[in-house]
C-alpha cells in the first residue's frame, strides 16, 4: 500500500496519538504544516523539544509553571484563604478566562476513576491535605475549600471523597473552614426543552428566592 | 489575566493556527503533550524541524515526496496510461487506502475558487496540460484522464475548466484519450431519507441496468 513520505508520515503518526485526532485529521494537519513558514515551524519544534524540561508543576497548587511556584500562587492580590480544587489545568483556565475567581487553586490532575484504575492516591488529594495542614499550622487562614470537580459520576465521587477527608481533617485538628461545591442548575442561555431531567431536578431542588 | 507558562503558551498558540483547532482544544492538546515521553517529543520536534527541507512535490504529479519523483510515479506496476486529477494529497490518500485505483495521479493543490481569489493559474492545471503533451510527444500512451475533484461547486467548476482545456488540447494536437468524471449517486450504506434531492436526481439520471 502507498505510504506518505517518511517525515510527513512520522508527523501524522505522532498527531494521531493526540486526543480527538483520527487518521484523516492527522494527515490533513500534517499537510497543513507544509503551508506554514519554516521559521514558525522551527520555533514550534524548539518549543516542543524544550517542553518537558521547561514546564514543571507548581510546588503549591500543581498548576503548570516554569518556576517553582506558579504565577497565581505568587500573585499577592490573590486570596490565599480560598482554594478551589479542580481536576485539570484546563478547568483552571476556564475560571481564569472569565476572571470570575480571585482565590487560588489546587489541581488534582485527574479524578477518581476505578474503571480506569485511577484511585485517590493517583491524584493530588493527599497533597491537598498536606497543603492545608501546613498552611493552618503556619497560622495562615484558610476560610473555604471549593470543590470544583466536574458534575459527572467520577467528578462527584472525587468531590465526595475529598469532602470526607476534609471533614476528618477538620475534626482531628480542630480546624475550621467552609467546604463548598459548585452549584448545579440550568446553564445560562440554555433551553429548558433540552435540559436532562437530572439537571432539571437539581435546578428545582436548589431554586433560589427571586 | 492569567496566562499559561511561556513555552506551553507558545505551543498552544501554534496549535491554534491549525484548521479545526480552537483555543480550548489547543490548550488541551498542549497539556496532553506533557504526558508524552520526552523521547517521542524530541523525535517529533526533529520531524517538524526537517519537514520543509525534506518534503518536496513530485516533479511529475505534485504528490508529496522526499525524492524527485514520488513512489507512485516510480512504481512500475502502476498504469501510467490513466491519470486521476485530484484536488489534494488527502484525496489521493483516500483512493490509496482503498487500494481501488492502479493508475497514477495529478494533484492540483487546490481548486478554482474565485471567492477566495484562487484562479486556474494558482493550481497545477497548466502543469497537467504540459505533462500530457510531453507524455504524448514521447509516444507514451495516455488512455484516460479521470477528473476526481470534489462534487461541490468549486470542484465542479474546476473539473469543467480542465475538461475544456483537455478538449482543446486533443483537438489542436490530434491526441486521443478519454476524459471521465467520478460517478454521482447515493453513497453506499446511506439512507434515502437523508439524501439531498440533487443527489437523488443524479442517482435517478445516472441509474444503471440491473
Amino acid at each position: 500500500m502507498y505510504q506518505l513520505p517518511a517525515n510527513l508520515r512520522k508527523i501524522a503518526l505522532f498527531l494521531k496519538r493526540l486526543p480527538g485526532i483520527g487518521e484523516k485529521t492527522a494527515n490533513r494537519l500534517a499537510f497543513f504544516l507544509l503551508k506554514i513558514p519554516d521559521e514558525d515551524l522551527q520555533d514550534f519544534a524548539q518549543s516542543i523539544s524544550q517542553l518537558k524540561r521547561k514546564t514543571k508543576m507548581c510546588q503549591v497548587c500543581f498548576n503548570f509553571t516554569e518556576d517553582k511556584i506558579c504565577s497565581i500562587c505568587q500573585d499577592e492580590k490573590r486570596d490565599k484563604g480560598v482554594i478551589m480544587v479542580v481536576e485539570t489545568v484546563v478547568d483552571l483556565l476556564s475560571f481564569e478566562v472569565g476572571g470570575i475567581y480571585q482565590g487560588v487553586y489546587h489541581v488534582l490532575h485527574g479524578k477518581i476513576d476505578p474503571l480506569n484504575r485511577i484511585g485517590p492516591e493517583d491524584i493530588k488529594i493527599n497533597d491537598l491535605l498536606i497543603r492545608i495542614k501546613k498552611s493552618l499550622a503556619q497560622k495562615a487562614s484558610i476560610r473555604e475549600i471549593i470543590l470544583a470537580t466536574n458534575p459527572d459520576m467520577e467528578g462527584e465521587a472525587t468531590a465526595l471523597f475529598i469532602k470526607k477527608k476534609l471533614e476528618k481533617l477538620k475534626q482531628e485538628n480542630g480546624f475550621f473552614f467552609k467546604i463548598s461545591r459548585l452549584a448545579y442548575g440550568l446553564p445560562v442561555g440554555a433551553n429548558l426543552e433540552y435540559a436532562d431531567y437530572v439537571t432539571l431536578k437539581r435546578a428545582m431542588d436548589n431554586r433560589i428566592n427571586y
